[in-house]
């Protein structure tokens, strides 16, 4: 396994590489999530590209980026194990030089949900993606569904700037009692960990209702937006809405085909994601 | 030479290209300037590639989209003629599906000039070159420095975005009274062609001053305004202004080290640009 730091020497290497070339961005902090992807790259790929790179631009000023959780060793332990062949690790100066000024913007699916909660979020994951994948250029790249509406955003910037590489998003990986793993899941206190389970039931109570017939938004969304409620460690609620799981523009009164039921809560300091298909 | 109208086969036809391949972005009604970029490509690589495709994203609503020239079948001579390999003429819906929604967004040298009289012209630059860069791939891209402020941005965003190509910038092409060729010219009256000359004229008479060692912004852009506001079709100026090449910021009070003089004009109802770079 190769780990380089320079943008010239992780195009090289990528350029080098075998095809097809796989490429899974990460910001670190690995868990079992990242590594489905890096596994489903192994089986797709001949060559596996890993990036670790906490990128500012995705966080807001008073947002967790001081705190979010590095791991690098652990990291590139398990990154060998996953037998990946190249690590790209880049300071922030190399990713960003001065006088940078470009920004790529999805309006659609990034403006409602997260585009509301975290305003600039996914704007920085459409630039850095961007940025990633005009190094590697690779065949195929990896995303996680737990991350649902960064995946919607990056397929949809993919399709407009005509991007040669086929996105491939994998289910989400959870902890034996549902919580979707997430690096951010290392600020809970014990207490705040047990009471996160909230947001894996309340997307199973309304999965529940939907198989039993129930197709009206309202009734679905105020399942989940209760079940939230009645944990005393739920904070703030941020959404818990039925939307279509490309454009996540929002279901009608009656949901007549698949949407994406996604939550956004906040848990003590800690914020959490997670969805699920409400479908057949 | 192929003419073609679809992204896949743009695609497809590039790729199997010998290399270098250049890549020569056009917006069609083709005169000596663009054809100077074919033949400088022509000279750098094995394949040349030109696109034809006027860019809605690029005009505002009150502006010249309806109207812009299109001379296709003189347009495809001239490049047979330059001994072009590849033409690419796609419908609007080829370049911009249902649902597009993304956008390449340049501050730093897209925010002034160009940026305040046209606002989302250069992000609907910005957005279209990137995704012809995506599609073609080439190894080499052209522009013209007439479209200095265009030149500056694209550069900003090859760089920033790490798209691996060379962007090359020829000299603006004149007709022999010093007009810059533009397809807008096609719209001047005889009376206005006699009066645009006053363009290339006041960036002359800057340049002429400069030479004879004048240093002050305000006395080199007054110069130069000076000489506008003295021809009675000039409607209006936009702006005559010393900036930095590449950011596109103002200069300081005395120029220490070279500068652009860029000006825009309204003569009649065509808007003309042009610049000279003010330096040893």
């Amino acid at each position: 396994m190769q780990v380089v730091n320079t943008v010239q020497q992780f195009r090289d290497l990528c350029r080098q590489g075998s095809r097809p070339l796989g490429l899974v961005p990460t910001m670190g902090a690995l868990h079992d999530g990242h590594l489905s992807l890096v596994r489903q790259a192994r089986v797709e790929c001949a060559t596996v590209a890993v990036t670790i790179f906490v990128n500012p631009a995705q966080f807001a000023a008073h947002e967790d980026l001081g705190r979010y959780p590095q791991t690098m060793d652990r990291d590139l332990l398990l990154l060998r194990e996953a037998d990946t062949d190249l690590v790209f690790l880049p300071p922030v100066a190399e990713v960003y030089p001065p006088d940078f000024a470009t920004t790529v913007g999805v309006a659609g699916p990034a403006l409602p949900l997260e585009g509301e909660a975290r305003p600039g979020h996914l704007a920085g994951v459409a630039t850095i993606v961007t940025k990633l994948l005009h190094m590697a250029a690779p065949d195929l790249t990896y995303f996680g569904q737990k991350d649902a509406q960064q995946v919607a955003v990056v397929k949809r910037l993919v399709a407009d700037l005509n991007i040669p590489v086929r996105v491939r998003v994998m289910p989400t990986v959870r902890e034996p009692d549902g919580l979707a793993m997430s690096s951010r899941n290392a600020y809970l206190s014990a207490e705040e960990r047990a009471a996160a389970t909230v947001v894996y039931r309340c997307l199973q109570a309304a999965r529940q209702l939907y198989l039993q017939g129930e197709r009206r938004r309202a009734a679905l969304e105020d399942a989940c937006r209760s079940l939230l409620g009645s944990e005393r460690l739920v904070r703030h609620i941020d959404y818990a809405a039925l939307v279509d799981p490309d454009s996540f523009a929002s279901a009608g009164p009656v949901v007549e085909r698949p949407y994406l039921l996604a939550v956004a809560v906040h848990i003590g300091s800690t914020r959490l994601i997670d969805n699920v298909l409400l479908g057949p």
